[in-house]
């Protein structure tokens, strides 16, 4: 297979079919996502025989628990990416939108309508339910999508790509609205990353390794979704059952994913009431706690954790736990350790909620509720293509909007500059 | 000097300075922009000394005309420079502005805030009042910023610079919110768009050479503003007096600067009575026409336009003409040859326009004025960094809300995830 040929030849075909894409109604755009998400459903039998080629691989190269459990695809699975390609249907579309127009002093007005990006460049890794809802995201806001999966996915990835693909053309979308690279190679992503006549964005979704390579090379502008190293801060006032319940949420409830909590910041006000019991329930759910002097002296028989602890994304049942003296101290140690990913509190005190929102540099900052909740079905967008750590034009979980950008449009009646 | 070194270090200053910033009050912000205009214009005759050594070196180089005219600074073009920063203080502060926010089925609120983006690279050429500009846009969106201007404006850049951060500093600004690169050695770039631990965006403003290198170099992100190759499209249903008082302008007004008409689209319908009279009064002010076979048809003695001439930026006095059979062949002649910058259509027909509007794929779309006003002052943006050819965070002329990026913040109590 000529590799290089392949990539461009899906890039430019993309490009041609995004300038339709641009223009289509809503309507057409619809029928297309209902026609794949019953595509899927009713070809769910071949899906899992797919996935069950690309688990067995995954079984003899002896992939990580959390990477085989991101690969797995089931009925359940398969249900909910047919059901987030319905609700995504089912979402305003977002182009035309004028989000806003004034009028300037030489009686011109002028707006800002939401266009399509263009052309997506998707670059994931594990998880197959990345390509419908990347595929999805792309095509309702208008843009062409080239899909390069992990080798690791490729059975799976292809399928759906094929299911989407047939079912969108039969609902009138232009033939190559859905780009997908069919080798494994990965001399395919570096080509991918130099076709910035073609593309436009490019979104890698995997581990630092992946991302690293995608940034360094890519010509095009890329929006990474990076590791999350999220925090909890339980504040002197928080209330300690919900403090408890949240913590507890964010580190247990699906800890392989990248808003899960990793360190636990506990000011020393509470530390005493909220440690104990707070571990134990951890350590009753198989969670190992590594903790700072002040944790292992109020908690016999914990790790101390060393200083690497507090860089580390552990995606599993592994958590850091640090007293601080104050907001402000648990504020330095996200900004010295942190991802600038998904932050939160847990405080009653009013000054202090409001004070730790402006202040925290993060994608997502939470009062009062877990980090897991950094999610684009639970922030209300639909559905998500990824979560930007990047620090211009999206950051946090990215929906619709955030694959569309703003033109300006002039109206006026015979305005020249002077 | 050891270059290298001095870019890495006025990165990191600008990091250290930028968390400050993020958080500092509107008014020590606002206080700052006005010290610094009350500089420049005090400091005028030093200014316009340091700027006649810039004048000399490119005299003696053979600067092109249209870059000499760009590199002057006069009187006028100070005051301008402070009146620029005195409007920037007193537009709204756009850091803390909550966009949005709406209350999920669990009963938590989501929303947007309005952040600074952080460290943000601008790197430019021949104007130096882009030093100005670019350090009052982002100094009030809560941004640090690097300056790195033209090895040709670098006496002009660099005493600017050392005006603004004097004044700032004495206003109570961090004291390196504004790093400037001392050497006009082309290496200092190549390490400025590595610095992507401690730079958050890179805005290149120049030549075609300059923003190559970036996009080619930076493992930054990079929003360019390239070339415009803008079009004027005169629709049969224009008002004939307001198309050439709008061509005119596009034109002649001031044909360095990239919002400047490049090529004129006319409808076959208008040409007879359009050309004839356009062309003379365009002659008259000195304007060389390079016209399709139809256009020659029409008005003897042009030059013929090549398929080079529909691409190229002139960037002065010449214009390459076309007569078109309808719209939809301009909208073509536009995604083929132009590059999506700004476009204008002239017409009284109302579905036109709208039409026009909604499918021309360019940053700033004109119904009936100029391509000239394509400007962020101009659009009531109080100031401008540069018109985005991008298609990610920004498209267009970049003003205040341009330069920040929004984060989610979520007002829960006690959420966690099911």
């Amino acid at each position: 297979m000529d590799i290089k040929g392949h990539v461009s030849q899906q890039a430019q075909k993309a490009r041609e079919a995004s300038r339709h894409l641009a223009v289509l109604s809503s309507e057409i755009k619809n029928n297309a996502l209902r026609a794949m998400a019953d595509a899927l459903v009713s070809e769910e039998k071949s899906l899992i025989s797919e996935n069950q080629k690309d688990l067995e691989n995954a079984k003899s190269q002896g992939l990580a628990p959390a990477l085989f459990e991101r690969l797995t695809l089931n009925p359940k699975r398969i249900h909910d990416m047919a059901k987030g390609l319905l609700e995504v249907s089912a979402l305003p579309d977002p182009v035309g939108e004028v989000v806003r127009m004034w009028r300037r002093p030489n009686g011109m007005e002028v707006g800002k309508m939401r266009v399509p990006i263009g052309v997506i460049g998707i670059i994931y890794e594990s998880r197959p339910n990345v390509t419908a809802d990347a595929a999805s995201l792309c095509l309702k806001s208008g843009n062409a999508v080239v899909l390069r999966g992990g080798s690791e996915a490729i059975h799976s990835n292809r399928k759906i790509a094929e299911l989407l693909i047939q079912a969108g053309v039969q609902a009138g979308l232009p033939p190559d609205s859905i780009g997908f690279i069919q080798t494994p190679d990965r001399e395919a992503v570096l080509h991918l990353l130099k076709q910035d006549r073609t593309i436009d964005l490019i979104i890698p979704r995997g581990g630092e390794g992946l991302i690293q390579f995608v940034s360094e090379h890519s010509t095009i502008p890329v929006i990474k979704h990076d590791k999350g190293v999220c925090h909890t801060y339980i504040d002197e006032h928080a209330d300690i059952e919900m403090a408890k319940k949240i913590s507890f949420n964010a580190k247990v409830q699906r800890p392989a994913t990248c808003n899960a909590m990793e360190t636990l910041l506990v000011h020393e006000g509470v530390a005493s009431a909220f440690l104990p019991p707070m571990i134990s329930e951890f350590q009753k759910a198989g969670v190992e706690i590594r903790g700072c002097p002040k944790t292992q002296a109020i908690v016999a028989g914990i790790h101390q954790a060393t200083e690497e602890d507090w860089g580390t994304e552990y995606l599993s049942n592994i958590l850091a736990v640090k007293v601080v003296k104050d907001m402000d101290t648990a504020i330095t140690h996200m900004e010295t350790y942190g991802s600038h990913h998904s932050e939160a509190i847990v405080t009653q005190d009013y000054a202090r909620a409001m004070a730790f929102l402006r202040r925290v540099d993060a994608s997502a900052v939470f009062v009062n509720a877990s980090t897991r909740l950094s999610d684009g079905y639970q922030f209300g967008l639909g559905a998500e293509i990824g979560i930007s750590t990047t620090r211009i034009h999206a950051r946090g979980p990215m929906g619709l909007e955030e694959l569309t950008s703003l033109k300006f449009i002039v109206l006026g009646n015979g305005q020249v500059r002077g």
